[in-house]
């Protein structure tokens, strides 16, 4: 499977139960997110102008996917909502690693780019050195329907937090018209 | 990183969190343990003893460990306990792969050996195939002191459960005089 494979598997529509252990505080908190994940067209102007905020040339865009998720957390009563354009570019020299551009950072809300490997196994990490913190995620699929997402998180030079999302599918969003 | 080095890296006490996400109920339960993982000498008569309930001759053994566990789960009150003896036995023709042997099924009370493969990033997937249930989990190091392991659980043909444990190292216990 390579990266735009990957991104044709997850559009759709997912429930997903989220488990964040902190590790320090020997603590778990829990949540739910309903997460829509949808293709864009090859011209789509939000792929342009993600890559135009990186300085990169659109027509390397391998493809581009909207992520939207809300959701709740144990912890307080409010909602949690937001949306994000994913835009993978390969490497020239490595055609399964590249740079994933996104619009909002997963952790912190600057824009920052990841490094993805797609692994022979299928399975898609996605390494962000944050300013003040580092995130590494894998995802994988158990079946088309059942993603897996783990992700591990260092702040100040040590692990902080360990987390599993399991993402069931709810349903599947019409590929886009081209 | 091989089996053995894997088995010994894992060696000390460790204490973990663990979540396991019920898919079909949207329910989540979060229990803690402390476990004991112990490398066992060449010649301890648990590993002999153990390839001979297998019927395999007990110089193929690469390694034996013992492993303690004692904790409690959110939804109940009682203490759940126990050990087990692994020995990896790698297959004739491929080094990386093969039988796990092991006292204890983790999910069924009855003796079931599984099958591992040491992936080239040093994760350690064991594959578990029960008589009414099939399991497979991922164990890696994050750091050397923190170890982390995925599981999923299928029955009766659709997947019931994923689970993560974050494994944080408490202590070290002394290697094996030989």
């Amino acid at each position: 499977m390579d990266i735009t494979e990957f991104f044709q598997q997850s559009s759709g529509k997912w429930f997903s139960q989220r488990t964040a252990h902190h590790l320090a505080f020997k603590q778990t908190e829990s949540g739910q997110s309903n997460i829509e994940i949808a293709m864009l067209e090859a011209n789509d102007p939000a792929i342009a102008k993600l890559c135009e905020q990186y300085q990169i040339d659109p027509a390397l865009a391998l493809c581009g996917a909207r992520v939207s998720w809300n959701g709740t957390m144990d912890w307080d009563e409010e909602k949690h909502s937001g949306s994000t354009v994913l835009v993978p570019v390969a490497d020239p020299d490595k055609p399964n690693e590249g740079k994933l551009l996104r619009e909002v950072g997963y952790a912190e809300k600057v824009p920052v780019a990841g490094r993805y490997v797609m692994g022979d196994d299928g399975a898609l990490t996605l390494i962000t050195d944050y300013e003040t913190m580092y995130s590494e995620e894998r995802l994988w699929f158990a079946s088309p329907n059942l993603r897996l997402r783990t992700s591990i998180l260092k702040r100040f030079g040590g692990f902080s937090m360990a987390s599993l999302c399991s993402e069931i599918r709810m349903g599947v969003t019409a590929p886009p018209q081209s």
